[in-house]
């Protein structure tokens, strides 16, 4: 199942996508169960599928980002793909790299919830805030069923499904500030989507990640590559903090970063970055210069 | 003013204190409005004080954190304090160490909003979890009006006010996970409260700022000893993410947390932390163990 968050004639909605037919079928949920966009379906609790209305030509909506604001901030994975980690340490901007380039527990760390935009908006770049900004490829994880003490063998469960973020991040601050909460949460430095999936239709022994800047293929990698596996990362989080329905875990990005060439390919004004993960879709966002 | 949310007969209320009375006066906000505690104050947008009712004795009611459920993490301060700072470089859990015991620029990292509980609720320890519980005294700021690139000369203006946290960390996890979100964000960690004042209730050259553990003074320093002020970290913070009213900012802790000691006196069941910041008031909790 394919699940978008998208407006139409000023109003959210959230529904069914039919990648065959074009078209995205609305659930029939109130104006107001839908703001929060897909999290109204999450939320349901076992009470069912809601019936969908007459299906409408993608064409003609608009798409939002799937959770538009997040109930709280999102959890992010550092160095989680070995290559990635090996490139980032290398950089000069890892405040953790004294402890060596492979992490031996996950890293987490976060960005505000407002950072999040869709498929399709701008990312902003404020050359008086940071002249180092870059992209990153991540599969984000959607909790459906919370919990405390998440077993690895029954973390999976408690997936909901799967969507694409762009953890886009400013390395001058992510260097700078020692944690990265600030690189990472610059206004608009998370585009998310174009939609989610539940977690049947992505197979993450198999799944391929891609990113390319401008047609030029930077990361061509696979998500049974990571490091600390989804079940890990879950188990790790929720040892001590409940976990809640619509937590979104970006899972970390692998090799092919823009400060892993020398000298780095930082993001500028009119750059395209398109995120492709097998199973779930494309996500592509232009970047574009602050108004002062 | 000093302001707190409390709920008596199962319903929360927003209410002004009066301490020389001993009574709370509810604010006129439905029950709707009173659920996002101070925040319907903060964000009526100069609508003016709403009318109160008809005082109530205090200890006839509940009281709650000021915000139950911030809109986002709060940020929080690292090592904002010069000689907690070199106590933090010294006990072996900074991972930032490496850059020197004295931060060149603010750390900012944050805990979830769910962390948050209120004056004289239990904090949980679970030593299947963590072994390692600290307590950490701070000034929490609350932002009034939002904004982005705040300078240092507005910032002030931006504050609504401010309240106490405890910032209770799990020093092993703190250290074991480079970036700190997982230390700090555990079930409970984050007492708040017992109230909010408004900026005009605190003097910021003056105030000081005390820990105790079962009445032993464990820290006892002065709000205009931080590092980094309240104006440099609004500055920081706003310079690319747009501050939201009711946004909590925990300014850091003094010396003389359980790690500063050798061997470091770490927090264990039964034992009850007192904060107290002048011109604020007392917020106390007791430890207990988390059920199993």
């Amino acid at each position: 199942m394919r699940v978008a968050t998208f407006s139409i004639a000023g109003e959210r909605r959230v529904g069914l996508v039919d990648l065959d037919a074009q078209t995205i079928a609305p659930f029939d949920f109130s104006v107001d169960q839908a703001k929060s966009g897909i999290l109204a379906l999450i939320e349901r609790n076992g009470a069912g599928m809601p019936r969908t209305l007459s299906p409408i030509p993608l064409a003609q909506v608009e798409i939002e980002a799937p959770i538009p604001q997040p109930r709280r901030n999102i959890f992010c994975v550092g160095k989680n793909y070995h290559e990635h980690a090996h490139e980032f340490a290398r950089s000069g901007f890892d405040s953790s790299a004294g402890a060596g380039a492979i992490p031996k527990h996950p890293i987490i760390f976060s960005k505000v919830p407002e950072s999040v935009v869709a498929n399709h908006a701008s990312v902003l770049i404020d050359p008086s805030v940071s002249t180092a900004i870059d992209y990153e490829a991540e599969l984000a994880v959607i909790i459906g069923k919370g919990g405390r003490g998440i077993s690895k063998e029954n973390a999976l469960d408690h997936v909901w499904g799967y969507t694409i973020v762009n953890d886009v991040t400013a390395r001058d601050l992510q260097g700078r500030y020692s944690q990265w909460l600030i690189g990472k949460s610059q206004d608009t430095f998370c585009p998310m989507g174009p939609w989610a999936v539940t977690r049947d239709e992505l197979d993450l022994a198999t799944a391929g990640i891609r990113c390319f800047v401008n047609e030029d293929l930077r990361q061509n990698s696979r998500i049974s590559l990571l490091i600390f596996d989804i079940p890990t990362i879950i188990a790790t989080l929720s040892q001590g903090i409940t976990l809640k329905p619509g937590d979104i875990i970006a899972t970390g990005t692998p090799v092919g970063v823009g400060i892993g060439f020398d000298p780095p390919k930082y993001l500028k004004a009119g750059d395209v970055v398109r995120i492709e993960i097998d199973g779930i879709g494309t996500l592509e966002n232009r970047f574009t210069e602050h108004a002062q």
